[in-house]
């Protein structure tokens, strides 16, 4: 995959707007959801323009933008809504870490959106920019596709609270969405872990660490995108701003929550990951312990009776035994005697 | 186990009341216990009805309601006491993480009621929810059958303090019967421990393994479920709620002790569980050394003396040795050199 | 050794006052110790009754029970002092986790008491309670024989500062002597160390294994025993409470301090107990090393030799070196080669 | 590389001004840019003199020192702009570990620059020292080459913000330009990592290790540059310095961003990379476990025909079963039939 | 070395002086360094009156005691300088956790002091102990030698600040003396991970694990002495004694910056040196295989041609075989396509 890295950015004027993400993106295309108690519109492939006459009083409006890749458009959304250049700097940078950084008229957070699909066993992910100033949301997303249509569909049938309250309800609610579908990824791995558990104790293959190695780090990047969110939210609920009111941060309470259920659960399955680890490591010793015991019991058993046979393979003139009518018997006595003796003898030692 | 999952909730409105849990669940089972200094009622198989009617304002009423499957009852629950859309969701999400609420006239706790059978070495939990108002606590489980009947003896009876005292103090009481059941779960595998220590140092076979991951799953379990509880009393010990009376919090620091002791002990067992590990790898290793030194020994003397053999076993026409009447005897004692020889070299190098 | 667990008291009600520890405890003894700057009595066998009467405003006194198993008695004892019933549970249930909580007039501590045997290797311990009132100190503890014996001295011989101190610095002298008793129990496991430090390096036996083990599970105790008391003194040393004089303050910064010193140091000792594991699994490893390549060697060497030797032992009829009276020197000029080269290659390998 | 070692200043008075760093350092090269609103002049290979004349009121002067082994040059340098010794002496130290320090009327300031060459895949890094006063910055460094190229040009050209805003914006620019940095080391670790995850799943050798090695001791570094530059930001955000505007605390937000972003990703690295190494490590196990497999067989096959061959090459006198014609084929349908037999028992074990 | 150990002391009253060290320590020795701003005495060998009979208000006095093993003389000191019983007895207890007293009128520190000798690769250390007063700092020290020379040196020539400074800034002084010198055995350490870094890659012998536990000793130790230093300077520099003048705060600072740097390099070094370890054990590992593989390959050729060979060496009368001319060459070409065919299996395995 092409993509724009951050290191491509080094150097530049803080502010300076450049993409940093996979190239080849979509098509840019911007859609917007009016709403009210009362009155609901949308208008797909909306352009800019008709953001800035949208906006009213008395009503919520949604832009959400898909594709970030252009520097230009992000440039005149900044000049439309007054946003800082950090904060368009940050919007074209898809790299960026989960953050909340409050502007005094607005907030600006960056969250990462998981998309998780259990058919092909994909774990996809892309970033998530939320602007959100009294009476209006601004999303942008990297990719088509994303997880806010029943937040969508609520707003279309008016179902819930959120036809009746303001845009940090509708901040709230796609920042749920997300964090509902780290549970899923989390669901995933659990069952993931749940497998290689059982798998491990009955005849774990080679294939089980890869398995192992691809849970953890599915592990590792939940948790990256999760612990951020602990903070933001702990800081939206702490803070003093305006811009979310107190119905809405029992709301936000709920979505810390559930943060926290994730991280935590993420890090008993991480503990139960390196238990798992551990047995098949043990069985792999074990096995190994296995061969070398049937080797030795082999080797111990007839190295011996080799070499007596070799004894009388000998060709020396003179070799009393050799002309004894009774030797040939009596030998293989003494072959059954050490065969029987080792066999007990390793009986003793539990190797057999 | 056919389950309803977390993830199944994905997209719908907070608040939105969906049962999250196994299927199958039992019968939906009210029952009412109301008392006060002097008067004790109890009601079964009530309906939601008579809870209405049961609050009374000079007495103490505890519904608590097993099953937590039915979305409806929930939703008439929460609109007769008033409570949270969030809290009612909670309620029927049996995958919760244990936590407390302060909704300014009622706390909402969650807790995980373990069931421990000590019979069968089964490790259970259900989720218990927690509404406590003056006057009233609301208690929620998923399945019948849970750790509370020696506080319902009490009431009965009038025993301790339990009669004399608000909701406050029955909250309390069913926090520490919680709490008191996950030190049973925690001696059972501090025994469980013990027997594994005895275990690796004796004789250690391969299912040791698997024992010492059951051993570390329920400690990663048991301290997922009593870490919160730290948090919960903590913050109620210091919080300015009036829902709890000073007198209680003397008690409620009791179980923050128990709390502590359970999540201190589980870590201590969790290190000495890593022990016992090292010991197992230690003797695996060992025991493997042991193999090897058989079968090196036992190819190092044979393996020669079995070349020797082989060289006087050729069928050369011009082969000296072969005629001499001493040359047999002679090779004897060459084995037998060898043999010894090396002997003496393995003793040497404690290997045998 | 039976024992009353924790979980036989899982719902009871608060308070219930059941012993909890091992059985077949020794007779209860109580005595009294009083003094003042001028004064001194001291009352071995007393009963609970010369309890109460012996507490006079001038002085100090120290009531010291041994034997907690009796509720009878403990109830009793609360009654006389007024104490709290959940502090009457803590003293019978000798599984307490260290702690202390402030009840205002008065202070109730549990402690760990440490009986290091140095002769016979054992680490015994049992749970010391504290009261602390102005004027009255009452300790609680399992069985007879404790670390107090230079305070009674102490206060026998009016040595040092206890006789013009209040009954704040007799506890503090208390506290002092149990966490003294942890240095002692800390350097025997330093010396331990050492030891295995020094053996790892010489030549390791298997046991080693389970001295390592040893060490780790007295650290481990010794930790639980120790990190609260830096928690409770720590507490006192910021607290507000008048139980504490400003001029015993100064003396618990030293319990303090010691507290902290021997919990650093249990760290450290852990770390290199972790790192002398470390050796001696490599040492394992590199045995096997050694005791492969040994086999390896005379295989390698011998096996062909052996296939060689066999050619010639074949009844070919036609086998026209046979028949060379040069082929069996020249054959032995070819075993020695072989066996030479492979030598000097084992050498080139660093195998020898 | 010949170097003078921080241990030489061991007993110097504090404030002594002693180069500790690479010897041989290139000649020593001050350089000025002055700017304001609409002024620029920028002087290389200035003298010191020309830095204290080129001071003034209504602009922003920045003097770049490269090379700090002059002990005189420093000192005159804190003479000049009245520095505290201790300022003096850290610029000398090139060994230092980035910090903050306030002395009221000017910020002192140490990082880590790195000097990452993708091509050569080479790390190396340099000791930057920054004096912020207003209208100053002062900035040392070890070495020719840096990367504040892109700030000169900025300043030059009068690009983004910098021409008009104070000595803080070029002193936070300058911060920038060194964490920028940090993201294309890191960037350059995550590549190398993913190589490695696939390399270690196909097909490792040995040298795998020693990269995970460098990759690992790499993060170390990282981890040690970027860590203290978050405790850094954090104190200049909390911070009342007047040093400092408001206007470029939020850019300052931005770096501490960043700065957090390169040490969370550093974390996770780590995390993965030490998952590669189990990888790997289990890959040898089964390796091992491969090649015994092999020789198990093949001598668990061939040693017990062997003997059986040697038995019928004994020469004794009476052997009756050499003289049966059907003796021969009858002993090579016993080799196949063991042969066959041990296959199919190795089958069911799976080590075929 | 016999030494007097800390657990004697169990038993006896706080303030008890009794020496806790190593025995047959050195005379004790008293020196007093007297200075102002123009005046400069020295007095060695003297006695304790004249100690206090030097003190004079417009001067530092600086009194060192070497040799702590007298009771009687650090119980007159106390008396003498009217010190509270817990700083005597500190005094005299070498083997005490490095900390800082706030006693009001002075403060009482405890050091660890390095003796670093890289000529002979031993790390000594001992105890220092500083009491600080206006006008006035004690130190005592447990043997001959200290790393105090260039302070006495500065005194001397009244270079640097020292002559015009106070007690506090002597204090500080011998402070950064102590930490400088941890940044000898810092470098030192890092010099051998280097050296180990470099072997460990290159051909590692076993003795290569005890240089990896001695340089984790030593990191352990460093990790135990400056730690608390950290401490103790951050309590110093945040609180309120009045016995520290804030000049000499900006100096306490850049020891504090030392303290720092040494133990975020001691983390950075174990971290590093564990690295090691990974690679040593890998190394141990893959020449396992390595022994392994050869013993494998040789075994599996020649062990299956030695069987044919046995076969046609048995003498059984009828074998048609053993009668054909063309018998033996024939063979000889099944002889060497069995081992041309394994050696090119062998290479596909990539074990040649
Ligand atoms: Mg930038
Ligand atoms: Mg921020
Ligand atoms: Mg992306
Ligand atoms: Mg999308
Ligand atoms: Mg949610
Ligand atoms: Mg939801
Ligand atoms: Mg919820
Ligand atoms: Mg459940
Ligand atoms: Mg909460
Ligand atoms: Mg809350
Ligand atoms: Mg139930
Ligand atoms: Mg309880
Ligand atoms: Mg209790
Ligand atoms: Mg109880
Ligand atoms: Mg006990
Ligand atoms: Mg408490
Ligand atoms: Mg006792
Ligand atoms: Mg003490
Ligand atoms: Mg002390
Ligand atoms: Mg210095
Ligand atoms: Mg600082
Ligand atoms: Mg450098
Ligand atoms: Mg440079
Ligand atoms: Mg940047
Ligand atoms: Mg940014
Ligand atoms: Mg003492
Ligand atoms: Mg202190
Ligand atoms: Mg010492
Ligand atoms: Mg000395
Ligand atoms: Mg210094
Ligand atoms: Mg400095």
């Amino acid at each position: 995959m092409a993509s724009e890295k951050v290191s491509t950015k080094i150097g530049m004027a803080p502010g300076s707007l450049v993409y940093v993400g996979e190239e080849g993106a979509a098509d840019i295309c911007v859609s917007i959801i009016q709403y009210s108690r009362d009155r609901y519109t949308e208008t797909t492939d909306a352009d800019l323009e008709a953001c800035r006459q949208a906006i009213s009083e008395d009503s919520v409006t949604w832009i959400n933008i898909t594709g970030v890749h252009d520097p230009d458009l992000i440039g005149r959304l900044g000049q439309m809504f007054d946003l800082h250049p950090l904060v368009l700097e940050d919007m074209l940078n898809t790299e960026g870490r989960p953050k909340l950084d409050d502007y005094d008229t607005y907030l600006f957070a960056i969250l990462k959106m998981i998309d998780y699909d259990p058919g092909q066993n994909r774990l996809d992910h892309e970033q998530v920019s939320l602007v959100v100033r009294p009476g209006l949301v601004i999303s942008l997303q990297e990719k088509p596709g994303d997880v806010f249509d029943p937040v969508r569909e609520r707003i279309r049938k008016g179902k819930g609270r959120i036809r009746k309250l303001g845009a940090d309800y509708l901040a709230y609610a796609l920042m749920d969405m997300i964090v509902d579908q780290y549970f899923l990824a989390m669901e995933q791995i659990g069952e993931q872990i749940e497998d290689l558990q059982d798998e491990v104790i009955e005849d774990p293959g080679e294939e089980i660490v890869q398995t192992i190695h691809q849970s953890r780090s599915r592990i590792i990047f939940l948790k990256k995108a999760v612990w951020p969110v602990r903070e933001i939210i702990h800081n939206l609920l702490r803070d003093d701003t305006d811009l979310i009111s107190d119905d809405v941060r029992v709301y936000l309470r709920d979505v810390y929550d559930h943060a926290i259920h994730v991280s935590d659960t993420v890090e008993s399955h991480r503990d139960i990951l390196s238990g798992v680890l551990d047995i098949y490591l043990t069985t792999v010793s074990n096995r190994m312990n296995e061969v070398m015991k049937v080797l030795t019991v082999i080797a111990t058993i007839f190295i011996p009776l080799t070499f007596i046979a070799g004894v009388y393979g000998m060709n020396f003139d003179y070799m009393p035994e050799l002309s004894r009518p009774w030797a040939y018997p009596a030998l293989w006595a003494v072959f059954l005697g050490i065969f029987a003796g080792l066999l007990v003898w390793f009986k003793r030692r539990k190797w057999l």
